[in-house]
């Protein structure tokens, strides 16, 4: 049995705080958020988990001095844009080789860094992995059989957190690839927004299977440019996390994308679905990231001409039909001739 | 201005003809079933395509020798069971580096060769190049954005295939991976089986993503090891074209493995969608193939025992769970330790 504290009370956070606590683990839950814990202490369910009850001998607390110290492994699940400020807040709590899981998915605007990377810059002393998968919070928290991955550079890192969560419906692989990780992740949201335009515009399956399949080949492009593993991209945090995000409508950015495929502009689309489409500045990020690599990014391309210069959907779709004739696999030689 | 005739009047056939026709091309369809040629002779219209209209100067013939003589390029589309006899049967005809393109999916059982495979061995004197992707007729023939691969040993036959088909809303891309493009889309329908079992198990988005991307991995394990590449796995012909088949009821192997995690036996299913579920078959043909190439295939293995054995499905997705905890890359190197 390990003591575990979340920090974050959001959806994702309170699912993996099920799973956790069914395991066997003292589970604490911290956020900033006062409103946020009093909901909690006072109904044990979260709101946007309805019908999920949380166990009376579950912990929920604003304090961060007792939610950090002497914890065997912190949960870092404030939404991505928090994660520097709360990482900079409790750090001189941390104690030297404390375990930190990163479950959030992100790239910071103008540094460019991952989460496990803002964390490991604001907190050097703790010892960061990474938790990623296709993993709807509303079904990870319901039992519904689920794969993720755990990834560290450290093998027993990895594997402490795998050991942790593992359970008969949640199985846990391990990855040394930690960038791989954290770029698919980030990344998938903008591809997730191209998928919604094309489901917008009336387009059907072949068009979205064709949108998240040479999506996924340019995140893998990037992500490999930079030193992720081109099989990390290919696997559960990198199509299988696609996948699920465009299959789904409770994905935000694929319903903003709808929405902007059937001509909304991205501030009426993000004003209509009523939270932040982490894909609109994932966008941005990956266009600075694609020239700083000097990679190609069609699809991405598009979606941030779409975005940001007025570009009509149907005709960003139709460049990327007539561009020029192409080989699948760029490297791959011919045998004959 | 090609000539082309198309053999085989199904609903793929018959997609791929109207984009032959509106490049320009000249089109004929050929079937040997007189009942066939009939109703497009009549209707101009195909059965399983309502409202798509077939050009009065279309072809339809079930004449073998004005069929195949003179043609730049044969379109072979009969459905796969019938691809050797149909082969054998106008191998007479085929002149000595006359074109075909195989647009079937499927292992035979027993020789376990690919639809390439099994024209080059009855027609040696054609050249063959395959095309495949995430493909539904209904939406192609409809004018939907589509992209494809066309698959050859010999670039200029696949740069052939590609400038013949493609337009703004049908993107082909060439690949000199004939091999990786078979299997991926033969293999792929027993992945959808086990998809809908899981829908038809009531499980969620997170465990269909689960299925569908372990599985591309159990197929690209395989298929690397029997001469593919693992790039086409993740690409248009693999990871594509099973998630456009996990994504539609138009899959009959999708919705045969609903009703078989509903509880129904494989025969039932079967008798109930009304079709030939080709994932059967290829379950078969890839545990053959896993023997004979020795690798191991988790899920296809669960699928092959619920299909043939009487496993109930739920237990075989909770074996498929708690199986040793596992690297999601085999031999990624873990950077510390």
């Amino acid at each position: 049995m390990a003591k575990v504290c979340i920090l974050g009370g959001g959806s994702w956070g309170i699912g993996l705080s099920v799973v956790l606590h069914k395991n066997g683990h003292e589970v604490t839950v911290w956020s900033a958020v006062p409103a946020e814990i009093q909901m909690l202490q006072e109904k044990h369910e979260h709101k946007m988990l309805p019908g999920v009850k949380l166990s009376e001998d579950m912990i929920f607390t604003t304090d961060d001095k007792s939610a950090i110290e002497g914890k065997d492994l912190l949960v870092m699940a404030v939404a991505s844009s928090y994660t520097r400020s709360t990482a900079h807040r409790i750090s001189p709590l941390v104690a030297k080789g404390q375990r930190i899981v990163s479950v959030s998915k992100g790239i910071e605007e103008h540094t460019l860094m991952t989460q496990a990377q803002i964390i490991e810059d604001e907190i050097p002393q703790a010892q960061v992995t990474v938790l990623s998968g296709p993993t709807h919070a509303e079904e990870v928290s319901r039992g519904i059989p689920t794969t993720i991955v755990a990834g560290s550079k450290s093998k027993s890192c990895a594997e402490y957190v795998q050991n942790l969560f593992m359970n008969e419906v949640f199985r846990v692989y391990t990855s040394p690839d930690v960038l791989g990780i954290e770029l698919g992740g980030a990344l998938k949201n903008v591809v997730a927004l191209a998928a919604g335009i094309a489901d917008g515009l009336g387009y059907g399956d072949n068009t979205k299977a064709a949108l998240i399949t040479r999506g996924i080949t340019e995140i893998a492009r990037l992500g490999t440019a930079m030193g992720g593993n081109f099989e990390t991209f290919c696997g559960l945090t990198g199509i299988g996390d696609l996948i699920v995000t465009c299959a789904s409508m409770h994905s935000r950015n694929r319903r903003a994308g709808i929405l902007i495929g059937q001509g909304k502009t991205y501030e009426e689309a993000m004003k209509e679905v009523q939270m932040v489409v982490e894909g609109v500045y994932s966008a941005k990020a990956a266009m600075e990231l694609s020239k700083k690599y000097d990679v190609q990014l069609p699809i991405i391309e598009q979606v941030n001409e779409v975005l940001f210069d007025g570009k009509p959907a149907d005709q960003a779709v139709k460049e990327l039909m007539l561009r020029d004739k192409k080989l699948e696999v760029s490297h791959l030689p011919w045998p004959e001739e």
